[in-house]
C-alpha cells in the first residue's frame, strides 16, 4: 500500500515571488524533490492547504486530523511548518480512528527553493521513518524521531529537543 | 551512543577539479551534508577510502568489514559508490562479529556537488532507517531499505530493486 | 586603477533568518559572487548601506553620491535594490563631480542566496558594462544597459524597459 | 539587430550522466542559463558542435569561422572550452570576412550544472562586453576582456592571463 503524503505549507514550500519581493506559497514542490531523490516509494500526494503554521486554526487542524482518518494508507507524512508541528501532531494523537497509523510530520527551516534548504534531508528522513516505526503520531526533524509529546522546537536555536515529560 | 559513518567514496562524494577538468575524490563532504540538513543525531565520521566502488578490492572490502566489526557503535551508516554496493553488503553479512549491529549502506546517483544531487535525500533516509531497523545489513536508496540478499542495482535505470530471492 | 563596487543591499544581498523566517541583509555576498564567479578585475568593494531600496531616503540617496565623488576610482559598479535604482541613477546623474566617471547601477529580482538568482548574471553584465562604457550613469538588468534616463522597472514583468524621452 | 550565440560545448555545457557515471554533452543549457538570468538581449543561438576544446579540428574551427562569417549578425558570443579557446580566437581574426564583427569566446571553469559554476558569470560579461566593444576578436573570462593576441590560458592556475605581444 503507497504512503500518502499531505502538504499543508510551511517554510518547507515557501517561494520567492520576485515582482513582490517576498517569500509566498504557490504549488507545492514536495513532487519535484521526490523526483529529484530518485524516490521509488510508492506515495500519494493531496495538498490540504498551504499556510504558515502560524496562520493555521483549529478548524485547518482538523482538517488535516480529518484527511488522516479517512485515507486508506496506514503511513502518512505531513510537511508542516515547524512553529506549531508539534501542535498539530498533539491534535492528531488526541483524535479518534487514527490509532492504527503511523503518522510523521516533517518541515524545513530553510525553504526548499534555497540552495542550502534541509528540506530534501529532512523529507528522505521523514519518509524512512514512517516505513519502520510502529503505529503512533511522531515529528521528525534535525535527522531524528520523537513521539508527538516529547519534544518541543526551540525558538532560539530551531532545533528540535526532547522534552521530558 | 552515537552512530558510526564510515565514508568510502562513491558518486556521493566526488568533486569537480577545475584545472584537470574532471571528477575527483577530495575530502569527504559527508560533514558539511549533515551540517546543511541541520543534523542533531551524534554521530563519528570517519573515512575509510575515497574510492570508485568499481576501484574496490577484497582488500578494501576487509579494510570495511573490519572497521564495522571493531568499532563500539551498534549503528552504522556506510556511503558507497552505488556499483558495488551490494558486494560490499554481502561481504558484511557474510562476516563474523558484526551479527548485532544495524549497518546500512547508501550512496547517490548524482554527486553532492552537484545542485541537483539525490544525495542529501539518501544520506537523511539512510540515518532514519539505522535508528529504526533491526540488527542486520540493509542498502537504503531511492527512498526505501533492502535487506542486503533481497536487492540488485538495475544498470539501466541506476535504481535499486528488490530480488526475489 | 581598480573599480569601485559599492553595495546598497537590495533584493540582490538579501539572505534568509531561519529563526525568524524571513529575508534579511547579514554581510554582503558580492564578495562571495566575485570569488565564484572567478573574477580577476581588481575591485574594492564597500558596503555604504544594507537596505530595501523602497527604504532608502535623500539622505541615503547622497551618501551614495557622496560615495562616488570622493573615491579615486573612475569605473563605479553599485549594487541597489531594482525598485528605486533608477531614482538612485538620476540623482547620481544630477550631482556635480562625477561628470568624467562611468558608473553602473545594478541589482537583482531574486537573491543571490536562492539557487535561482539572477545576480551572477547581472553582477557579471555591471562590471563587464563599466569597463567599457563612456562616463555617464547607466543602469545594468537583464543583459542590457541603459542611460539613466531612458529606462524604468516595469512593476508587472520585473523587467526594465527603454523610455523613449 | 539580435546578438548571434554560437555554442560549440566545452565545460560550460557538461551534464553529469548519472547511469554511465561521467561529464558528458547533452542539449545546450545557453538559453536556460539566459532564462534564469531573467535576459532581454534579443539573441539567435545556434549549436555548432558540442565537443570539448581539446578534441576540436582544424576543420571544426573552419566551421566556427563559416557560422561566424554567413551569419547576419555583427555581434557574436561564442561559447567554447578554456583550453583551446585562443586557438579559436587566432583562426577567427585570421579569417577573411569577418572584420567588421564583434566577436567574444566564453566559457566557464565549472560546469553550469554544477551549483559552484562561474558560468552565468561569464555568460553575462561576455553578453555586455559583445555590445559595447569595437569590432574585432577578444576572449571574456574571469570578468576581463582581452584582444585575441593578448591572452593565453594559465594551465596551473585555470585563469586567463594577460601575455605582452
Amino acid at each position: 500500500m503507497p504512503i500518502r503524503i499531505l502538504v499543508t505549507g510551511g517554510t518547507f514550500d515557501k517561494q520567492y515571488d520576485e515582482i513582490h519581493a517576498k517569500l509566498v506559497f504557490k504549488d507545492s514542490q514536495v513532487g519535484e524533490m521526490l523526483r529529484l531523490g530518485r524516490c521509488r516509494v510508492d506515495v500519494q500526494i493531496r495538498t490540504v492547504m498551504m499556510i504558515d503554521s502560524l496562520d493555521m486554526s483549529d478548524a485547518d487542524r482538523q482538517a488535516i486530523v480529518q484527511n488522516c482518518r479517512q485515507c486508506e494508507e496506514k503511513k502518512i507524512v505531513i510537511t508542516h511548518g515547524t512553529d506549531t508541528m508539534v501542535e498539530t501532531a498533539a491534535a492528531l494523537a488526541g483524535s479518534e480512528g487514527i490509532g492504527e497509523k503511523t503518522i510523521v510530520l516533517t518541515g524545513a527551516m530553510i525553504p526548499y527553493a534555497f540552495g542550502s534548504s534541509d528540506g530534501m534531508f529532512n523529507l528522505g528522513s521523514a519518509l524512512s521513518f514512517v516505513q519502520t516505526l510502529p503505529p503512533g503520531v511522531y515529528v521528525a526533524m534535525n535527522g531524528r524521531y520523537f513521539n508527538w509529546n516529547q519534544v518541543r522546537k526551540n525558538r532560539q536555536t530551531g532545533v528540535f529537543e526532547p522534552v521530558v515529560s
